[in-house]
């Protein structure tokens, strides 16, 4: 599909040694890429790197040179192993330090008393950051320039991403219809298909398959920003699988 | 932690719109991270990319460069949008053309003549690559270099890691201890695990929050390929924990 100048591109960046040993099951991306989805941001690409600086610094500065937002998930929290801001900060070439806002936001939660040094690490943010707030814990994330900070906590970086929904720009609103294929192969349907999509440049027509109880089961979706041009498409393979299962 | 030269290292690169738009749930990356995990391969990164040659490409090369192994999921049915052969092709420089003993297979599914052009697009393979069998329906995966390509289909996808785990150098076996640490808040034990792991190079420790009904529950996990490191870094945590509830 042609790239619309009016698109609004986004990067999602999952920080944590836990979700690639397989010890804990992603569930942020899926969150994201739905809300997204919602509100015609185009998620073009997702990465999952350990709790390394390196490996994070490179993943930051790549994903966000090339996407409007990046929105990371996790390496937020008080332990040692939580390098997120501090690797956030390095990418961006900004001081970090404990923040008087977040400091008070963390006092909301925490006697002065338990706002241990651990504690305090939640306060660190890099220099010029706008906070976001975590309505849940109080610990904030944080937004510095097209990077958005969030915690791995799937509540929490939801409650996070509604915090941050609506500043966002957005683009045009992807449109998203579902055909059902029901047990029609691919491979019957495919060529026609083809000339569906060769046909109609400015949607997008994927074919997803699945195994269900009862065998394979095809959904075909197309998608596109121009709800006429989206119809037509819709129209034309329905009439495909129609023709097909005569 | 410090790198073992006896590593051996992986990423995944899941290919599919279906995944960024959030219409389908990725259930493949945790699948892979246990799978490798449980064969004492290091899972390094993933990457999540849309249907698009060159972002498939570019993904592939920088993979396949950095890593011991690179397993790609999704893009190899017969559909047009099907096109991760043809950019696996790409990315190393050969050639692709319909496969013998991949047209063989197919044929093992349909009839002669329902082996038409779209789904014999399921038998072009990269010139060099060996094929990975596909005992749920038949169309083959391959493996051309480091690169394992596997179907996104979630069982057929498992049946092709069963298919590729025997044939891997497999690393120096990743021990992993966790312990409960309760509702003790990462707060209160952050600093002094922050000694434990300094003082236990050889083990890489986490601190892993998760939200219960009851509320906060942290878990502490020590990784390690020494299982006697591995044991001395475990019990000063759990001494660690008890110290801090008395």
């Amino acid at each position: 599909m042609p790239t619309d100048p009016s698109t609004v591109t986004a990067a999602v960046l999952v920080i944590g040694d836990e979700i690639l040993s397989g010890r804990t099951k992603d569930k942020n991306i899926g969150t994201i890429a739905d809300y997204l989805t919602a509100i015609a941001i185009d998620l073009r690409e997702v990465r999952v790197v350990p709790d390394e600086a390196d490996a994070i610094v490179d993943a930051v500065n790549a994903l966000r040179a090339r996407y409007t937002y990046v929105f990371t998930t996790g390496g937020i929290g008080p332990t040692h192993d939580d390098i997120t801001a501090d690797c956030v900060a390095r990418a961006f070439g900004v001081g970090i330090d404990v923040d008087e806002r977040a400091r008070a936001m963390l006092l909301e939660r925490h006697r002065p008393e338990d706002l241990n040094a651990a504690r305090l690490r939640m306060a660190r943010i890099p220099f010029g950051a706008d906070l976001i707030a975590n309505p849940v814990s109080k610990a904030p994330g944080f937004r510095i320039g097209n990077v958005y900070v969030m915690a791995g906590v799937p509540t929490i970086m939801q409650a996070m991403l509604d915090e941050i929904g609506p500043t966002l720009a957005t683009g045009v609103r992807m449109l998203s219809e579902t055909v059902e294929a029901g047990d029609l192969p691919e491979g019957r349907f495919a060529s026609d298909l083809s000339e569906i999509a060769a046909a109609h440049g400015s949607v997008a027509i994927g074919s997803y398959p699945s195994i269900t109880a009862e065998g394979f089961r095809n959904k075909i979706v197309v998608r596109g920003r121009d709800a006429d041009a989206v119809e037509r498409a819709r129209q034309e393979v329905v009439a495909m699988l129609a023709r097909l299962r005569r």
